[in-house]
């Protein structure tokens, strides 16, 4: 499994760059190849200063060996080995009228001491964060995560559009970091950490759960280009900009505060620069801002706080 | 002493904000009055868009109730109410070559459930963060702490010091936030905290801390002006702006993922403006940003990876 995951995320990672690339016209990705002293490595690919990307990554790595001692209580393991891959995506667009999108894919695997594989699972989602709203792309990039759920059951995309509501929750501010999406993880053979939904089938192997985690990740470019290819030539102001600047201020406290994927790799020696490329290339903090009332700002702000139904 | 402490706090924060709007010129603070629900309140005063000053906050606070629960466990204690009043503040000036400074001076009390005063203590410090080093102005702020630390005790200015590069250290960059100051923290009569520094003296009565403290607040003025006055009007170019935004962004990594007062303040429900008032107003993420070999910029990173003594 390990095996075949990681060939997918390799080739996932040149497809979904080659399609930006494309869109955005002017910038290339830069790969950085990185090794971990402990075990496995990444290619991190960075663009920065295009047409349409202001700065984004799209990141795959596989890193292995002992468990960090952090992650062994976190797991309530002692000793254990493991074994992690995915891909990992960020793009922030410079025209505040594109909204910014993230998107995860990975796959665990851990094992005793003797090597035996004791657990394994998968996780990921995909969620997008708009500064404007057009309710138009809203439902689109729902409706394209819907049908990629619904052909594996029909249950999974209402409980994972509601994790998502609820992982990417800003608690602080008491808002959404954007309209959500999908959020999964700990997607097993059992699926016990699913027992409380009731419209979840338990019958899934981990070569089911393969094949939905898959058909999500090819489902992110149709989720995305369109929404880009609409909104990329749409005429902004510098108030636009500011504001786009102001919000980007809520997605670095997110992934600063909040993020456990971020805060994991910051606190266990993660590579810096693959985790914090998340971060957008200009951010503005105000003092007390509010957008003036029955604005288009205001209208965004008012989705965040009472995250909807989109499809 | 809580009475006397807060009177001081109010006075200083007028004291503060008069000789920086002198010096701004031009800006004046704006001053916001909140109230806690659950009790007590606070003055934010907090100037922007200045001829020195970008952004930049003056609070005080003064807040007591029940201690909500995330603090019983960081205290170890059940069902005790406490009182709490400080000034804090930073100051992000607009130009490069005019330090970020930050300073908190606190006064903490907590009661059992009878009423009866079980414990109280002083905290707070000063600390520097230049985004080009002039060595003298580092020595001068030292120095000025030094005086005020030797006044009360020979091994307070060395020992808290030493605490400021401890607790302002970004571990995830392996390096200072700045080139420190002073930090303390559980100041009390019995110094219990204190006992590992053996040129500390154990005979501080709670008087001969706020003395301590307030000797050190008052100091605050004369550690910074000087540096502002000799920088303000020091030239600098786009290429020097765009070096301190994007180390203001190692400032909000600081705050959002390492400073406890911060994320103390966002998960027990503070006022958030005036809790993140402390970010700067522009910043930059780049990915993987190095500065050249031999630059101001290199020489900047190169004492903040390994805190000097400057007196």
């Amino acid at each position: 499994m390990k095996e075949k995951f990681v060939a997918y995320i390799k080739n996932l990672q040149n497809e979904i760059t080659s399609a930006l690339e494309e869109i955005d016209g002017k910038a290339k990705f830069k790969e950085d190849k990185w090794t971990r002293e402990e075990g496995g490595g990444g290619q991190t690919r960075v663009i920065e200063n295009g047409n349409v990307f202001e700065k984004g990554g799209v990141n795959i790595s596989e890193v292995f060996g002992k468990l960090p001692e952090s992650m062994q209580a976190y797991f309530g393991v002692k000793d254990a080995d493991f074994f992690a891959c995915g891909l990992s995506l960020v793009l922030h667009p410079k025209s505040p009228m594109v909204p910014t999108v993230h998107a995860n894919w990975r796959y665990f695997e851990m094992y005793d001491a003797e090597g035996n594989t004791v657990d394994s699972w998968f996780g990921g989602g995909q969620d997008l964060t708009p500064y404007y709203l057009f309710e138009e792309d809203a439902k689109h990039f729902h409706q394209v995560c819907k049908i990629a759920c619904d052909k594996h059951n029909e249950g999974f995309y209402e409980t994972y559009k509601k994790r998502c509501d609820e992982y990417f929750w800003n608690s602080h501010r008491e808002e959404a970091r954007g309209i959500g999406g999908l959020f999964f993880d700990y997607l097993k053979s059992s699926v016990a950490s699913a027992k409380d939904d009731k419209n979840i089938v338990t019958e899934m192997t981990m070569q089911d759960w393969y094949n939905f985690v898959t058909e999500v990740g090819n489902s992110f470019l149709e989720c995305y280009l369109p929404i880009v290819e609409r909104r990329k030539d749409l005429s902004y102001n510098e108030e636009n900009k500011n504001w786009q600047e102001i919000r980007r201020g809520r997605y670095v406290e997110f992934n600063l505060v909040h993020d456990k994927g971020t805060l994991f790799g910051l606190k266990t020696n993660g590579r810096i620069e693959s985790i914090l490329m998340s971060l957008p290339p200009v951010v503005q903090w105000k003092y007390d801002h509010h957008p003036e009332k029955g604005s288009k700002e205001e209208k965004l702000v008012e989705v965040l706080k009472n995250p909807r139904s989109w499809v």
